[in-house]
């Protein structure tokens, strides 16, 4: 087993893919692209891909990789986002004029860095990346927004913890894979289909899982790509695709969506497999 | 008649003012909290706040904040969103060493962005304020991504025209005003609802529509802030909130939803409405 991830030494995505197998070896990817490829030709056998976060909502850039992919969802995990604003020992927080992080940390802390006044703000492809640099130049006037992993990692201090906007900021990330994750019992499934436009049409889709007593725990609408006025939904049900209502509720589905595609029917990280007073304890 | 946007001059936000009513005078804000402000106590009377881009999807931002403001939508326009990569006139392109733009035009040409290799991506509060930045402090080895507006209006030149990895790159934008705007007869309401977390009950609240043939043209889930295991769903219905069917909807969902605001009820902008030559046509 081998997992792939996106981001340097210290990104979120690391400590996702410790949270899958700790003892399994990573492999860093520059993009999320990198970790599909990685994953379908080797050499990784797992990848993890954040795909929602709690302040900022759905990333649906990995939601697109999925549909141009064919590897399944093969598992779930849940990382809390806590961004530390990073800098070399010595800097004092007054001599900070420039911060780098990526553009979704500095999205998350935007209210922070308006409090820092006047400093110039710079995106990196990755949080950890920003830490990197802030020590490999030794920057002393800038500081970087990451992890207190990438701090660690990287021999930075913090100056101020926890800046993120939203304290309860966590980062749910899916693991995608050419196998199934060793003694998993699926209870969760992921589906993307599509809708005509007309009237009640999701009212209909909804009701073949609403009759059934499927429960559905998300779902977003995309436009559909290249079919003006035809919608695509993710959904998440709370049930595995074998089982017997949850076997039904899709078959009646394919019945109603033009499209229709299980992207993986896997067993659901809970947040009260880890130990609340270790957020990067491992959980599987 | 006064209208807010955010955004230095050239913004997308300014094209949208612009389609509301051209020969308005116009007010630009740092932010869109001050968009709000400067609408609730004047001295805008108007303002106009991105919601969704085709490519990036929902700008939740801009959702919460109307859950904390009494302000009703009044309209909504769109706006095509193309992005030029501009400098300097007499910049050579191998010449760039640096890219200024706003995170959210970074995202949407991130491809177009690698293929330039090694330059360093430093985000600003907006896109124009990029253009604005490399002509005012004539950076020779920079460039900005912003729209054609904004390189007029700051003296830049387009180096490559339309860099967004989407060609099909759109931004809907609401107005949100103290009052409706002139002649306009409402045909679309967005209302936000939260429901209890049990199994069906999204599919019990899109019945209430269903039922009654009142067409949902979006549907968005967000996570309740403060109140785990409940959701807010915001959606635009095609029908004006006191037209009989949709009112009587709208009461049937009083009774299933814990919380249910209408936010507006108003006339939606439609792309036949502009003719396609002249993407900045005004439309009202």
């Amino acid at each position: 087993m081998r997992i792939a991830y996106q981001g340097e030494t210290g990104a979120f995505g690391e400590a996702a893919a410790e949270r899958v197998d700790a003892a399994a070896p990573r492999l860093s990817c520059r993009t999320f692209d990198e970790v599909f490829e990685v994953v379908e030709r080797g050499p990784a056998t797992h990848g993890v891909l954040p795909v929602e976060n709690s302040t900022a909502g759905t990333i649906h850039r990995n939601y697109d990789l999925l549909l141009e992919h064919e590897l399944s969802i093969v598992g779930e995990v849940e990382v809390p986002v806590v961004h530390h604003l990073l800098a070399l020992p010595g800097t004092a927080i007054d001599r900070v004029r420039r911060v780098y992080s990526h553009p979704q940390a500095l999205a998350q802390c935007e209210r922070f860095l308006r409090t820092l006044g006047g400093v110039e703000v710079v995106a990196t492809p990755n949080t950890a990346g920003a830490a990197k640099l802030v020590a490999d130049e030794r920057l002393a006037d800038a500081a970087a927004l990451a992890s207190a992993r990438a701090g660690e990692a990287f021999g930075l201090v913090p100056l101020v913890e926890a800046v993120q906007d939203f304290q309860d900021n966590v980062t749910r990330f899916i693991v995608i894979g050419r196998r199934a994750l060793p003694n998993r019992v699926s209870d969760k499934t992921t589906i993307v289909f599509s809708l005509r436009n007309e009237p009640g049409a999701l009212f209909k889709a909804l009701g073949v899982f609403a009759l059934r007593n499927v429960d559905l725990t998300k779902l977003e609408s995309r436009p559909f790509r290249g079919r003006p006025w035809e919608y695509l939904f993710y959904a998440d049900l709370a049930a595995a695709r074998d089982e017997l209502p949850c076997a039904r509720a899709l078959q009646h589905l394919a019945e109603l969506a033009p499209t229709l595609r299980v992207l993986g029917s896997y067993q659901a990280w809970r947040a009260r497999d880890v130990r609340p007073s270790d957020p990067f304890e491992v959980c599987a």
